[in-house]
């Protein structure tokens, strides 16, 4: 039979799995020598024992922790039961991983009328005897049997009224003495401490299975069968007097990154106060002066777990009669730039590897460097709150239109731009703006793709507000009333929505991030790539860090003003040679991008997307549009009308587009090739190194990459013929509809490189519009019935799969397919650590967030287990 | 080494794999004694010999070959390459299977100068012999030398010009010689028969290879690896004079049905000719009187054959100087009605078994016996095509709106209803309609699903149409003008639109057919359900099979005139009381229709959807039916324009629909289980036996069907309570987005059926939205990008790998499970053999297709290979 309980000084930290996180860490504490409160701990595999015996606790059980108990009193030298010198104990939860939804701390247990009563004797302070005792019973009321909280607040209200007391420091030994009274009448409560101890024991172990903590498992993937330990730990009080006290510490300041010893204490104070925030601690050097032996002792102490765990410790501690009591120790939390600060000077400090301090900090952690943010200090005022779909923190004057937002920053004026949504025609505007907010759209709806790219902070499917644009107002919906130039605050990291001026923290690089990037760019397998088209957000992907071009959608070459026009009039050319007229011009605008963007990314390859939207996204859409249409370029506004509304389509993004429009209109795609290798060759006359990639958007079957590869290989042949010249160019496919993923086999003899667009793809696996998903996916995140955003964070369950489907097979088609992704999941550090997992060669995300990839692959490659 | 060539003694039917459907069956009459022109074959794995050595025949190939000739020759008494005694051979190919796409015969191979000489001489007959000669040199260099026919028939065109000659006949023997000199001068012609014959065994098996082969095989699933044999036959020659002569032949009249032989006859003429339709031949029965005697071999063979073959015959035949040739032998292509007439006949003269009797009748066929069908040689002004959305065929006056048909159809009159689309409010009209024509829409658009299940007649997405509902008329592409009232003709089995009233033959029933129905129930493993909301429907589906509905698509109750204000009302309610008011309606309407549908279907599941559509579906969109249903229900028109307008989505296929509304508003919910389970009760109480099954739709994780089932459980089970009743119900889900099939097996818990929505499945795996797929899917199957639309047939690749990824998945998560199918390919008869095949338990189609499904059931079943 396996050992079922374990006293403090029997387990380490190793021993997670067996005796929780929080048990483990205590027990390496006290392994440490530490003053640690004395204790021992119920073993997970208890709990399952629990469960497999209809919720029964194991007949030998009692006898088992009867014996620790007997050797914590003799270590302590105090008796559980015994009222002239009780043992009183706190009762905890602990699993394997830390996990909120289980049961609350039961403190004070073991108490009873007659113990009340001999620790106020003891003690000589009956009030805290009996505010001890009141606290117990409402504790163990709600926790161990499930009472309702109201009712005892209710008597305590109702005492206080009756006696005129207002703040429960107005309470006084006799007044919790008359509370108590009452409270035993409200609950069956037992009086006897190893009846309590065996409740409460059965009570941690029940809460396992509560619902909130399942479906906490369930999301997080945490197995239902790893049980939770029970700890069960001596109490010290810290409000015992003036040389008693609590308080908690960080070895290293968590906002900064500091090495300095930092936190706060609160004198004559109970651990619960300190949180509660009852009165306002003072720093942790205080007790320096009231206490210098104990902080001495404090001070060492910190220093030999930090460089015992080889991390920034967060302490809990207590003071009792002036003995120091450490209760918790665990890795702290702490801001961005204070995680990179640590990571790197722990690396200089010989403490950890290079590997560690990559480890170390979260990807998300980065934005600090990248982007303002709004002070979580500061937050006020937030009055709606939508999806947060492009990091940082902005303020300034709320437009309603793009042309507003050119015309009132002119003059230097921070704006906000406010949509239903945002259109390719809304470009301008987006640019100019400090923030970008739009009451419909999802995660990967235009507004955000635009915003993430351009690195400006952006909400969308804020469905809190209604926008009234002829009135020039937003409303929210608590009525709150927002008007055109009134300042507002968007936190595009949290979706939320401020009125005014809120602080915000500037962005800045640092020498550590530089650092830390250096190394992630060392230890990483995964290539990152940008999804840019301008020359200048190649720049930028460059300078951080892009190793190519991952995706340029050459569509957005063609809606800038001079271009748009020759598109329109293609799309409305109803014969052939018409055509070709508009795609000569065409080619011309196109030709040059190239060539720009061959230029900034010399010896990078770039992969550029053939035509992909419907075209009517190109078309105009009303009257006024379509007669100013009409008038430039020749052609009778019926013609428009007729054509755009034999366009439309009741789900454009299940339609005609994406290869489809390469299948039916061959010219447009001849023009794009002709245009991507001329550039490439003149690129390469240049004296360049052009690296072209060609990719086929939307595939549903080989034949369509067959077909189109055709036109592509003459295209290319030809110049390169002409010209004498050879440019190392691939052809691919983008993976982005589950038909694709599952035929991958017959698709992979046709392609030379895969990358998965994982944003249609994640559309048609669920069934879900990026567009529409905001009309139910709040209701879906607050119902717990999705975990998160399917467009935040790749679906490795069903999106995954398709992906997993598609390597494997086409693996068996051809050898040496290049597999990426160029969805926006490409900068998402969990999506980017399953696409290490699943072997693809390369991610392809905004410039803004390559950072992010590049330390997303390094933790990917890092946390990879060595095969066998 | 395996024997490569065969004599046409020395091989049977059986060996179709080896020697090629053609050549297997002339072996089968060699040996049957019948008198065939003798032969020889070469088998299909020297095709691959062949093109594994690099397109070279095998080495020993030709003294192989050159044994079994000069057996044939000793056989037919004559000599290749003899010009005293010549004899002369076709040649063609033969693949195991029937493929269109591969080479040409070529006839009277072994010609050159000298022979053409002696033939002439042998004969007697010089202008036979040249003419033989000339058509020999122009099918050499078309079929070997893949010369152009141009060339060719322009000499001749010009030596009749020169000659004054009209017609092929007026040519003589000297002319064909002079023809002949010229053709030689154009080719590089061999004079040795042998080399002819070597060079046409390589042009055989070089055939199997042409892009059209290779496209027929991907498209039908044929390997590659099958390859071609060649069929060498000594020539026999029709064209001799009168007592020669050339026919084909059916052993059964192939449109009627009727035991009687039929075929046509034509003297002096070779069998190209009869095809050719040069002169008209007589009924066969003309043989009787001219060659009395070979008239009787000819019948006896035929009666053999059919007897032998144990189905109605093909035949083809040659007399030469009034001895009987057989050259082919097949099973003959036959209408619907004369497929069943002659199943059925042949199951009572003891020549087939049932199972052998259902695999002769194609489910297409059936629906002659359903609908009336224009006849295929009435066919005249054929103005458009669309896609054939629902069989049968109809004429009528054209009419544009659902009201105009209530009205013109009043007096009797048939129409037409001519539509850019059909929606919800259109109903009415269509019910009245003889057939549909639609602009725009697939083969699961809403004018599609619903006359399909009505039973009328449709044609969907004729993009060849221009309406002009103002004008009051429709312009076809070719500039055909029709307009309102004008007579029109649909064929909704082709897609063809016809000007006038063509034909039809009249829809059916027959003795013979409901005999083959009958066995067909009793030979298939699949059940057969009907999608059906009216008991009208209903009715109907049981009077057709139906064994239970398997769709019953609740909105469709709310479309209805009274309900759909009370429907609106609900969606325009801002508060949940409000909204509580109308659902209160609502459900006196539903529990009236449940209740009706419980007792048509008493003792058979019903499948009631959950609401699905969107919401915004329901809404008025235009201003002047806002404003009337403002004054209806009291509701300000910008009320409801705001929500229309907020309701409003980019991609409803994805957006808030499904369990999304159930998540959302369970209210709704709620209100249907109540209408569902009293309904049952009240069936119940009335001595019926309801089986109400509940399917959730639009599942993409098992959280949804958790916490709906919570909803439907509740309502239930307060129900049954509270009358005191008990009713056996089912909860299940619609499996139709990718994400439910990848995660089944966490679904699989949590329900009792599984039943695929194969529509939406099919939509979101290829990217698909039905309602317009219109604007490309002409031009992918045009170029064969597609074999055919997905929507139609089962894609059994992607779509029907997710389907079964699904089933196994699920099995694994829980037992016992019920699989159906309830998306429009639960007609199809391909998709019923493969539903039958990955052991679903039922399909689910409209009422007018379950005679289809039910025999293609059985198929299925018949053709389930034995388990080992």
């Amino acid at each position: 039979m396996a050992k079922r309980v374990y006293l403090f000084n029997e387990g380490s930290k190793d021993d997670r799995e067996l005796l929780g996180g929080k048990g483990a860490n205590l027990c390496e504490m006290t392994s440490l020598g530490l003053p640690v409160p004395f204790g021992f701990i119920i073993t997970t595999p208890t709990c399952r024992e629990f469960f497999d015996s209809g919720n029964k606790l194991p007949g030998k059980l009692e006898s088992e922790y009867r014996v620790a108990l007997a050797l914590v009193e003799e270590h302590m030298g105090t008796r559980f039961g015994d009222p002239d010198n009780p043992l009183l104990f706190s009762v905890r939860s602990g699993a394997p991983v830390s996990m909120p939804g289980m049961m609350n701390t039961i403190l004070n247990l073991g108490m009873n009328d007659e113990i009340a009563e001999g620790l106020a004797r003891k003690t000589g302070n009956p009030r805290f005897a009996y505010d001890s005792y009141r606290r117990f019973i409402q504790m163990y009321a709600d926790v161990v049997l499930g009472a309702e909280d109201e009712p005892f607040a209710d008597v305590i209200e109702k005492h206080k009224a009756a006696h005129n007391k207002k703040l429960d420091t107005d309470m006084t030994a006799e007044d919790w003495q008359a509370v108590i009274e009452q409270f035993k009448q409200l609950v069956d409560f037992p009086q006897d401490p190893q009846e309590q101890l065996k409740s409460a024991i059965e009570a941690v172990f029940l809460s396992w299975n509560t619902p909130r903590a399942i479906v906490y498992r369930e999301m997080n993937n945490i197995d239902d069968d790893l049980g939770t330990a029970v700890c069960v730990q001596s109490m010290v009080f810290g409000n015992f007097g003036e040389t008693s006290g609590s308080g908690v510490a960080f070895t290293r300041n968590p906002s900064t990154g500091d090495d300095h010893f930092f936190g706060e204490y609160l004198a004559n104070a109970a651990g619960e106060d300190v949180v509660a925030g009852i009165r306002t601690p003072l720093p942790i050097t205080s007790l320096e002066e009231t206490l210098p032996e104990v902080y001495q002792q404090l001070f060492d102490t910190q220093a030999l777990l930090e460089r015992h765990y080889r991390d920034m410790q967060d302490l809990e501690f207590t003071v009792q009669e002036g003995r120091l009591y450490m209760l918790q120790t665990r890795s702290g939390k702490r801001t961005g730039r204070a995680s990179v600060k640590i990571a790197v000077d722990m690396v200089s400090e010989g403490l950890i590897t290079e590997k560690e301090a990559l480890l170390r900090v979260s990807p998300e952690h980065v934005e600090a460097f990248l982007h303002p943010m709004v002070d979580p200090d500061a937050k006020q005022d937030i009055v709606a709150r939508g999806l947060p779909a492009s990091p940082g923190g902005a303020t300034g004057q709320v437009v309603f239109s793009a042309d507003e937002a050119v015309e009132v920053s002119k003059n230097d004026t921070p704006v906000i731009l406010v949509r239903r949504e945002t259109t390719p025609e809304d470009i301008h505007g987006m640019k100019v703006a400090e923030g970008i907010l739009t009451e419909l759209g999802g995660m990967t709806s235009h507004a955000a793709v635009v915003a993430r790219g351009m690195g400006v902070c952006a909400i969308t499917g804020c469905e809190d507000l209604n926008l009234d644009y002829k009135a020039g107002t937003v409303t929210t919906d608590d009525g709150v009333v927002i008007g055109r130039g009134d300042t507002i605050t968007l936190d595009g990291s949290t979706g939320e929505v401020m009125l005014g001026d809120i602080p915000k923290t500037e962005a800045s690089s640092s020498d550590d991030f530089q650092t830390l990037l250096t190394w992630a760019d060392k230890h990483r397998r995964l290539k990152v790539r940008a999804n840019a088209e301008t020359p200048e957000d190649a720049a930028k992907a460059r300078e951080l860090g892009a190793e190519g071009i991952g995706l340029c959608r050459t569509e957005h070459m063609f809606f800038e003003a001079e271009r748009i026009d020759q598109m329109r009039g293609m799309i409305l050319a109803e014969k052939k040679e018409e055509r070709a007229t508009y795609l000569t011009k065409l080619l011309e605008f196109q030709r040059a991008d190239m060539l720009a963007l061959f230029e900034v990314m010399d010896g990078l390859p770039v992969t550029v997307r053939l035509l992909d939207p419907p075209l009517h996204e190109f078309l105009p859409h009303d009257e006024e549009d379509m007669a100013a249409l009409s008038k430039r370029i020749g052609v009778p506004v019926e013609v428009i009308r007729e054509r755009a509304h034999s366009l439309q389509e009741v789900n454009p993004m299940l339609g005609f587009r994406g290869c489809r429009l390469s299948i039916v209109f061959p010219e447009i795609t001849e023009m794009q090739v002709e245009a991507i290798i001329s550039a490439a060759i003149l690129a390469k006359e240049k004296g360049l190194n052009p690296f072209p990639e060609i990719m086929i958007p939307l595939v549903v079957n080989v034949r369509e990459i067959r077909r189109i590869t055709e036109v592509i290989e003459k295209g290319i042949l030809k110049a390169m013929e002409e010209k004498q010249v050879s440019i190392p160019y691939k052809i691919g496919t983008m993976m982005e509809t589950p038909r694709a993923c599952l035929g991958a086999k017959r698709l992979a003899p046709a392609v030379e490189f895969m990358s998965f667009g994982t944003n249609d793809l994640t559309q048609m696996t669920y069934g879900f519009s990026r567009d529409d998903i905001g009309k139910f996916i709040g209701d879906y995140l607050d119902r717990k019935i999705v975990e998160q955003d399917p467009f935040v964070s790749l679906d490795q369950r069903a999106v995954g799969r398709l992906m997993k489907i598609a390597i494997e097979d086409s693996k068996i088609g051809r050898k040496g397919i290049k597999y990426g992704i160029c969805g926006e999941h490409g900068g998402d550090p969990k999506s980017i650590r399953f696409c290490h997992e699943i072997g693809l060669d390369y991610v392809s995300c905004s410039p803004y967030r390559l950072p992010v990839a590049r330390i997303a692959a390094a933790q990917a490659n890092v946390l990879e287990p060595v095969p066998e």
